[in-house]
């Protein structure tokens, strides 16, 4: 096509879209023709600059869609299941990063370093994005998994709040006001006592106990047999983005008191031997995956330096001593960018490059 | 023996000695005679109350020992490999909480509900207790062992920082007091200018990274091929005490903004099926582990409720659902009770059987 694409972004408003509106203002290259904000009918009316241009976010409805060739959806569930179909029967091509389409057989699940091709498959006019847990290692895991055929994974993750949005953050922020200078955590329920005494009840949280000096070992909502969503959604998803139906997973999916970036506790059994030198060397070929890995310097992979980065941080690679072909590695990843809104831009901009073709 | 055994307490001024005299003050049974407080010369003639009698902390030193039928040890290393020795040799049980004989063949590595009748054959007079984060899932562990045979261990821990001593938990505190209020954490380095702009350098820090708004993947000194001590502690501890020298163990070992109570992810693999119910029916029978398993209602182990407590908690009970005769779940331990003092003092409380026998 002549013209350029037209983009838009629903959930302007929200904290990934927020997020997505600094990664488009930071972007290089730029293919895109015109973009349009879009948000629910209470943020509509609102000014964003993208770009240096000052747009007026527009209220959800099907004649947004119209003209549009790229829908970037980051919305709850529901509204995604609601609108995507209604954007790609309108002509656009809906990326999506809820939950609501990845297990769609008709909808690719899409990391393009790992798997782009699936991208020209898309019979919905949908393609997803996948859960931020599962996307902070699928970078590393992806790169590993094309040399030596990944077959078992075994994770435990070190979530962010800001998984849960900005609900997630506001709340650890005041939890942490509410212990500091307390020397709490010494005794059972004295973090909860803190939190009490400064107003904060359990209830109006969305964690479902203290998320400061604590770890919650729960993301997500009760499916069968004790697991949570997320744990599943690690498991399915990986299987989908790999190509490996029968890949064995299991998952444990745990908040931790950091503010964004995931970090994850990598378990990883190939069919073929694998070394840590070839590992790095892998790790090293990928552009999106940065290798910090020298413990004999204190050098490895933590929220605090990966938050706000886009590439996929991996350290602590060791060759398991007690498994053959099997690697255990930390990997972190920030939730909000590779996690969510830099992955489905990306996804954006490989559709643009096809529609340039 | 007609007389009621003597105890002494080696480093009863420290962050673990503290907790050993508060376990000592609140237990039922008094089996002891006699008790003496000892320590470093710099703490000597210090005074400490231990069931309402006021004790004078003595200067370590050979003679101490002398009439001593059980030594407790709660101090570095390299003053248990050096004092431990003197102790046995003077007469007493040394039960050494450091990590300086656990490995030696001729030293039994105990805890009590898991293998108490290694306590007999102590060739050297010595009996090791294991580090924290093996301790803080032996007695679920053990007793699923007992019923199924461990075969394969996959762990990662949630480690507080008090396993770094009262110096890692007032690291944290003051971390704490430096970002509450300032909303850091949603950009690389914010919150090391946060530390750095309320004067706390890393280099000051126990820990190779922030502690506060972040989790740092290492516990330890660095060992072979990329592996932290602590993780081949978890190894080589885990096989030793259940007996089973062909265990394959892989650990991560991690450390989060926690004061006190290990946390761990486990996935372990036995000869025999197990369901989730089978391992309820275990947990609740085993009195030193406390089930908290009802994820439907948000009730799971959590570090802030467990700190203080003596028991192991279990929950997130799961069958794996890919591999075979696997269970994974969470489970938390106070890393200063069970995990330390609390395990030293059950051994010292079976020997005191033994020798009242």
């Amino acid at each position: 096509m002549s013209r350029k694409p037209v983009l838009a972004l629903v959930g302007a408003t929200g904290a990934v879209g927020g997020v997505m509106i600094d990664i488009m203002n930071a972007r290089q290259d730029w293919p895109w023709g015109e973009v349009r904000l879009v948000a629910s009918p209470r943020s509509a009316g609102k000014k964003m600059t993208v770009r240096g241009e000052e747009l007026t976010v527009l209220a959800l409805a099907p004649e947004v869609f119209d003209g549009v060739d790229i829908a970037m959806f980051d919305v709850p569930d529901e509204v995604s299941a609601r609108w995507a179909p209604i954007a790609a029967e309108r002509g656009a091509v809906a990326v999506d990063n809820s939950g609501a389409f990845r297990m769609d057989p008709d909808v690719p699940l899409v990391v393009p370093e790992v798997n782009a091709d699936q991208i020209a498959s898309r019979p919905r006019g949908i393609i997803a994005n996948p859960n931020c847990t599962t996307l902070s290692m699928m970078a590393a895991l992806g790169a590993l998994h094309h040399e030596y055929g990944l077959r078992e994974l075994v994770v435990a993750s070190y979530q962010a709040v800001s998984g849960a949005g900005q609900v997630g953050i506001d709340r650890l922020h005041a939890e942490l006001a509410a212990v500091a200078g307390k020397q709490v955590g010494a005794r059972a329920g004295d973090v909860r006592e803190a939190l009490a005494a400064a107003g904060l009840s359990q209830e109006d949280s969305p964690f479902s106990g203290p998320v400061v000096l604590n770890v919650v070992p729960w993301a997500g909502s009760l499916k069968d047999d004790g697991w949570s969503s997320e744990e599943l959604k690690v498991r399915n998803e990986s299987r989908k983005i790999l190509g490996i139906p029968d890949l064995k997973v299991s998952a444990t999916c745990v908040r931790v008191p950091v503010v964004t970036t995931h970090a994850l506790a990598v378990h990883a059994t190939f069919e073929r031997p694998v070394t840590v030198a070839e590992a790095h060397k892998i790790f090293d070929a990928q552009p999106t995956v940065v290798l910090v890995d020298d413990a004999s310097d204190g050098r490895y992979p933590m929220p605090a330096d990966v938050v706000g980065e886009d590439p996929t941080y991996v350290g602590r690679v060791r060759q398991a001593l007690d498994f053959p072909n099997t690697l255990d590695f930390f990997v972190c990843g920030d939730n909000l960018r590779k996690g969510a809104a830099l992955n489905t831009y990306e996804i954006a901009e490989k559709l643009a490059d096809e529609l340039a073709g």
